[in-house]
């Protein structure tokens, strides 16, 4: 029978019964099964290959119906998935209704956050373990985190505090010596020098196992004990940043030897204070072309194989928004020494590799530390440079305060691409861009724009490096359209109207424009003559235009694709407040006040009622409406 | 003649004409005017008195004209200001149109950053750098930081960048032992065991001379210093924790020898690479009561003074919100076992000491750790607890990730206290809580409240800690008022309607609601029925009450003390709006998009126009467009 160890993991329990061998079959048949899903959808692959036996040796030696475990970030959860009773469904991962490709409370109770975002694991658990020590529940608390999540500033503030409380912690480095690109910066080289030491010793770990084995009699014993491990560590290589921090450093280990990783799991699950074991891992490990092209294989297309074979990645021809971005941004930095292009580990994400290899000098990477790349690209701008701030919407969140003090606060031109605005498809609710447009308009100073097509796209970059202040530019993760016009020069807080329309008008902030247009012609067929408004600007809103629309228009309809809280919408009703207009005639449409569940972005766009039927139905009903009111008065 | 030098202080040039003797009488002219200046009024005194000779040091061995200076956080910027030719303003400081209490590009081209949020420093030094060296500008870029930002995340990932981008980069750390309260976690350890290290030795002394001395001929000469270097250091405590993560560390250094700090700032200026001097400072030195005090003298309320004595501290008997929340958090501690308490180094700012006091088990120093803080309370509230995250406004916008994800994402029971949400007076821009209406509401899940007065504070602390769901509490630096009325209880998503008026209707979100009330009185008078609605809530909004108002009042004036950029007035919008409701006789009061400038706080509400004279001329204003507008029906 195929999978036939893994059809029968109800829960990590079953581990318990099964033989070495048996555990090496485990984990082929959890590979075989991740190669499964992933050649068939774009998933996270290669860093799921990388934890296969570090899974399986935590169930063994814990017991997570109890314990606590927090896998940092999230991606690399499948092996944990598969062994806590998902391996039936897990064929419908990241579809619509199928099991999420990241932790989900909803799924189980093995999974104790829904995450996304990098670097928080250490914060949470802690929390988790202070909790549980206040409720005097005795449980043990693992946060398993990636070499590359490890420089985000929220870890090494977790790690001072939980030295600082003396807590029993363990947290597990997953160093595969990658993020999603290869890892760069001060903790990468600290951790490349490890990797030249030799895994740990004998002699480490006899001292190891004792500091496990005596009982703690008193402080005397433990303190020799102590005193002894550390004149040990000194001679070799050994984490003397962590040691330094206050943590107890273990390691570093081999990842993918169960025995070993057994055996050292079992020594440090019951140390005191906060402790950090140290796992080699390899991205791709037991997939050879995973190995090979990590980077590719992070999250890779469809792809066809042939047993460790890849026969043919189904590449995808279409060009998205990120790519008219990106090239719009390579063309700038051609004409322009002063533009500067910073990503937060994202360049493959964002498509930077061409500006990486041509302008080394000016490409910046920090790692995942948006924090600090908004902080740092302000410092540039005052300099006298043009940097472009280059990072996912919902990624940018972690910047919120350097946007305010850093750049909005000093009104200095520093240019952000919010990259997947909107609904992302299958990440889902940690990844979704909902937000950017409330929280990049409240702050003075700051330019909020958004491209209604991918002509839009290199007007309103150079616009951004040409003014003198900070500019936020929010697109899709999406293919780019192209509206059929004669498109007009992008000019601050200047809107185009596509054109007039006698009954009603559309006024879409973005690419939903698209959408808008086709709608449009919809309406035409059902006699409806509705005009078209590419807003291009939320922030200046282009007062002349809108507010002519919500003084002449029977309806207006705004759509976005954010959040409807304070939105887009919310600044047209702000405007016609502030004018005197009346608002009964508008109608927005955009991002409910919910998570928005993974699924296809093509079906999130159909479910919240923005596709071109769902533009229809609802111009139709603001048409009805619209005419309500006109009897009225 | 009184503060003979210091008046002649036109520019840090003057410093390099004065003897060793004068420069001692200039650090005493420093600390007079601070004293000066601070026994007449609230402001950052403590660690001001630390740094007035690494002040001078800096300003002797830089030229700051072209070299680069942050001030990490800000608030130690006055001796700097100073000597920087702001010594006939200074009696100004901290005044309307005064100087600020932080750098302010405005006042001079010495301050390159409006600053007052910890952390950034080493950020922006590095970007200034990075920019410096693409533009080869030859300028050298200095990064002052205490102890207390260093934990904050960011200054981490800006080590890391750093050190992978191998910049020349002097980062001070100014370690005086103290946030504004006595440092706390792992880093804070680190930092008193290097206390115990002898000030740096000749050994140590005479090698890093060499470095600095022996012309970079060639990387071998360099080669063999450095590993001299390395050799002594080992067997001396140094910085090795910096030294792990790439940078070079020189000190302990004492912070009050002039000489030693010039030789040693001389010393380090051209080195290569990322370096890391460590500054032991005093802080309150020379001015004993402050040495003595230096939580109370961080920044004292006004006291009188003979000499170096302190007669009196002019405490304020006066009580403000942040008591009243502070003491209904101690009653709700007292009651319930599963409450805790988190903040972010501001155990003074928030008045938590006899909580701390108390309960030390369920109260949390994170240190200016914000990032963690609120990810560390959705652990613990996860593991069945009723974490109270207490952070001022502004300072709670470094979370905004982690009230996404590790919060509301998750649906958990995490009160977040939003202290000094409004504007704060004079600290200024940088302090104002603007914009948390916005950023809390846009998140599903999240409830969120405002006191209308004190009396609204405990039923709405207790509310939230038995509401299965995360809840944020919004409330001003602002004395307390109490609203004559019988106090409804809080219920979620409802108003308290304190009276209905026959002619319009106010609705106040947050403490604003007194100046509401004294309105109305007024506008009573000139024969005009206003009523009055505590909304409490803006999310839920009280749909029924609140779109009672809109539909039957002839005039509605929402009031907040927030951005009006997707505030509460523009909930009442978005509410009605989807109600199918005009909304032209609706005006919204609150803060304009613009950065409001440091001054008196009944200064800045009254020239905001929310006190009780602007809140009246605006419903003036709107009872006279009100009639107009049913006239038009």
């Amino acid at each position: 029978m195929k999978n036939e160890l893994l059809s029968r993991m109800d829960s990590p329990a079953v581990l318990k019964n099964l033989t070495d061998a048996q555990l090496v079959q485990l984990a082929a048949e959890i590979r075989e099964t991740l190669c499964n899903v992933v050649s068939n959808r774009t998933a996270h692959f290669a860093s799921n290959l990388g934890v296969v036996e570090l899974a399986i040796a935590l169930h063994q030696v814990f017991d997570f119906s109890k314990d606590r475990l927090i896998w940092d970030t999230g991606h690399q959860i499948y092996p944990h998935k598969l062994l806590t009773g998902r391996y039936a469904e897990f064929m419908t991962m990241r579809q619509k209704g199928g099991l999420m490709g990241y932790p989900n409370p909803v799924e189980s109770e093995y999974d104790l956050f829904m995450t996304g975002h990098a670097g928080s694991s250490v914060s949470t658990v802690l929390g988790l373990k202070a909790g549980d020590d206040l409720l005097k529940e005795k449980r043990r608390s693992v946060a398993v985190i990636g070499d590359g999540a490890l420089p985000s500033g929220i870890v090494f503030e977790a790690f001072n505090n939980a030295v600082g409380l003396e807590k029993d912690l363990l947290v597990i480095l997953n160093d595969n010596k990658m993020g999603i690109c290869p890892r760069v910066g001060g903790v990468a080289r600290y951790l490349d020098r490890a990797r030249t030491a030799p895994f740990y010793s004998e002699l480490k770990r006899d001292v190891s196992w004792l500091l496990n084995k005596v009982p703690i009699v008193g402080d005397a014993v433990e303190k020799v004990l102590y005193q002894t491990k550390e004149m040990v560590k000194a001679s070799l290589h050994g984490g003397v940043l962590f040691e330094e921090l206050g943590f107890k450093y273990i390691g570093p280990i081999d990842g993918h030897d169960l025995a070993s990783l057994r055996e050292y799991l079992t020594m440090v699950r019951d140390l005191k204070g906060p402790v950090l074991l140290h796992v080699f891992t390899e991205k791709g490990h037991g997939f050879k072309p995973a190995c090979e092209d990590p980077v590719l294989f992070h999250a890779p297309p469809p792809f066809e194989r042939r047993d460790e074979e890849i026969v043919a990645v189904k590449k995808s021809s279409s060009r998205a928004y990120t790519d008219a971005v990106s090239d719009a941004i390579y063309e700038a930095m051609e004409v322009n020494p002063r533009v500067t292009v910073m990503t937060a580990a994202m360049c493959e994400g964002n498509k930077l590799q061409k500006i990486r290899s041509v302008f080394p000098e000016r490409f910046f990477d920090t790692g995942i530390c948006e924090s600090h790349a908004v902080a740092f690209a302000g410092g540039m701008a005052k300099a006298g440079l043009r940097p472009i701030v280059d990072i996912y919407s919902t990624f940018l969140q972690r910047s919120f305060d350097q946007i305010f003090q850093e750049v909005a606060l000093q009104n200095l031109p520093v240019t952000f691409c919010l990259d997947r605005s909107g609904v992302v498809g299958s990440d889902g609710p940690t990844h979704h861009g909902a937000y950017d447009i409330p929280y990049m308009r409240v702050f003075p100073n700051m330019v909020v724009m958004a491209p209604g097509d991918e002509q839009d796209v290199p007007g309103m970059l150079n616009f951004a490096l040409e003014y003198e202040g900070p500019v936020s530019i929010r697109y899709p993760k999406a293919n780019v359209e192209s509206i059929a016009r004669s498109v007009e020069p992008v000019r601050l807080g200047q809107a185009e109207v596509i054109e007039w329309g006698r009954d009603g008008i559309l006024i879409a902030f973005g690419t939903l424009l698209g959408n808008c247009v086709k709608a449009a012609e919809r309406l035409k067929a059902e006699g409806l003559d509705v005009g078209i408004i590419n807003a291009r600007f939320c922030k200046p809103l282009d007062r002349e235009t809108i507010l002519r629309a919500v003084a002449e228009a029977g309806f207006v309809v705004t759509v976005e694709e954010g959040t409807l809280l304070g939105g887009f919408g919310s600044a047209v009703l702000e405007a016609a407040n502030s004018a005197g207009l009346r608002t009964d005639h508008i109608r927005r449409m955009g991002l409910p006040d919910t998570y928005v569940e993974h699924a296809d972005r093509s079906e999130q766009i159909r479910e919240l009622g923005l596709d071109v039927e769902g533009i229809v139905r609802t111009v139709l009903a603001a048409a009805d409406r619209g005419s309500l009111v006109v009897d009225e008065v």
